[in-house]
């Protein structure tokens, strides 16, 4: 299978990591609008797309959810098989229309939305409530960098360096785990730990400012942090991530817990694996002469994996 | 969707509540060797469930998985769709074969393997190796009740009543949530918990014989507790059980920790409401026109869900 990289910012590096580990995966280029990047694979002008596509069987799309995915996208989709992480939860329905007729008229698969939320998260969501369909079910997100907060904070003046940490309060956790978590808003579910490195002088009147802030701070649980240049750039550089998918409820008159948790090093590099493996299931269902775009709760789970049914039926 | 039961013990009984709970599956009837069974339900002789085939889209194969569903599956997936829960891990290649030629014939869908483990787990080994290739994977069980060890404990001498629990060490979990549980063995990752009613003179003898017999005890951590009647029959008459699936491993150069984890009330309960989801999964495919056996790896995941796709992708 050959794939294509298209946009090479965090994600594109991190997929570009992904397929050069794995086996069955050939990494044909990586398409940008710069002449230049820092990679020793081949790099191509997006512009150009269509002239390699004849190539590609798989273009892995690491463009933005903002504008990039809703403006771009469908443009690949005519060209090849296609895989985003477009991770706007409400306009999710609305994407996969539109690369589904896309797909559909050029012959190709267009798999939507793949990452862990939306994602892997997704599919947790969806087995849980089609077992327990009563279960209470919540979704937490953390301990990991929330780039809003971690840019609000660096609006602050004196403000050097700042990341945060958005944090599931572990009593948030235990109420979900006995399905007790219904209508808890995300001041009951999360707490928000910053952690600071600015002058001592500043120190009180910040620690002011991100605890007065609305929106952003107030009504939350705050720890604010202050800490060294040196303890800032050996400890808080990372995007670790993660959360959980909890959904307690009732079967057969007794009460159950399924829960699917994630604790990730670095966003990107685990989203980007998520993407690879979904690109395996996009050239796969395009090769059984399938066409269209699919959500990943349309996608036998068999398809993801490099080893072949054969062999993964033995590991049921 | 109409479905029927076949077989009337603890899953059979599981199965009837999760379909008499859900909206969108009505229940035929029950079919049995037995002609009076305790249920408000239509029982059928189950010698007769070829003249029943034709009003029933699926059957919930409740039966045992060392010699009923080896020697008597393969006749209801003659008659109609199939879901069976055997749960022989190392049989299962085989009896997806031997059940995909018999359904295939007739012109069925053969659901096999659905419940926790093999089924729930199975997809979580399966998805969680597609993203992390290399990732070290361990599987736990319990806190739950091991029926051989329960079972060997009666056969000691002045034991009234007895029970087992097999639990996970939580060094043994902290272990495989960093990836540093290679090559573990049971006795390593999983104590042995006892519950016992006893006359206080044989107590002494009786926890010596515990911790000294071969195979089932020594080796492991062993808890031996003697309780009174009372307490026995309000604590431990149930049949909780659960566990975890942890992946640890790397992608794109970092650590990332995927874990699944099940905390059930009542085995039998849980296994029903896996195996009515995979059901509505059954009978869609068949509908689709589709024929032949499919372990859980092979099937959708919105398939197994009461609501549309076009309502699911609004919660991806």
């Amino acid at each position: 299978m050959k794939a294509a990289i298209v946009g090479y910012g965090n994600l594109g590096k991190s997929v570009e990591k992904v397929i050069t580990a794995s086996q069955d995966i050939d990494l044909y280029g990586i398409f940008s609008r710069r002449a230049k990047l820092d990679t020793t694979n081949p790099v191509f002008d997006v512009a150009e797309f269509e002239k390699h596509a004849k190539n590609i069987d798989v273009a892995y799309l690491c463009l933005g959810s903002a504008t990039d995915i809703p403006t771009q996208a469908e443009r690949f989709a005519k060209a090849t098989n296609t895989v985003d992480t477009y991770d706007n939860h409400h306009y999710v329905p609305q994407h996969r229309e539109e690369m589904d007729k896309v797909a559909r008229e050029s012959g190709h698969i267009a798999v939507v939305s793949t990452g862990w939320d939306p994602g892997m998260f997704s599919l947790a969501r969806v087995y849980a409530s089609a077992i327990l369909p009563n279960a209470t079910q919540n979704t937490f997100w953390g301990p990991g960098v929330s780039q809003g907060h971690s840019d609000a904070l660096r609006r602050i003046k004196g403000v050097k360096r700042a990341v945060q940490y958005t944090i599931p309060l572990e009593q948030a956790l235990e109420k979900a785990r006995g399905a007790q978590a219904v209508g808890l808003t995300s001041y009951e579910t999360h707490r928000r730990q910053c952690f600071i490195v600015a002058d001592e002088a500043d120190q009180d009147r910040i620690r002011k400012e991100i605890i007065e802030m609305p929106d952003y701070f107030v009504g939350y649980q705050v720890e604010v942090n202050f800490i060294s240049e040196e303890e800032f750039l050996r400890d808080h550089t990372g995007m670790p991530h993660g959360g959980h998918v909890i959904s307690a409820g009732e079967a057969g008159g007794t009460n159950h817990l399924i829960e699917y948790s994630l604790k990730l090093s670095a966003n990107p590099d685990f989203t980007a694996a998520v993407a690879v493996a979904f690109g395996r299931a996009a050239y796969r269902l395009n090769m059984q002469g399938q066409t269209g775009a699919r959500s990943v709760l349309e996608i036998p789970p068999y398809l993801l994996h490099p080893q072949p049914i054969a062999e993964l039926v033995k590991m049921v």
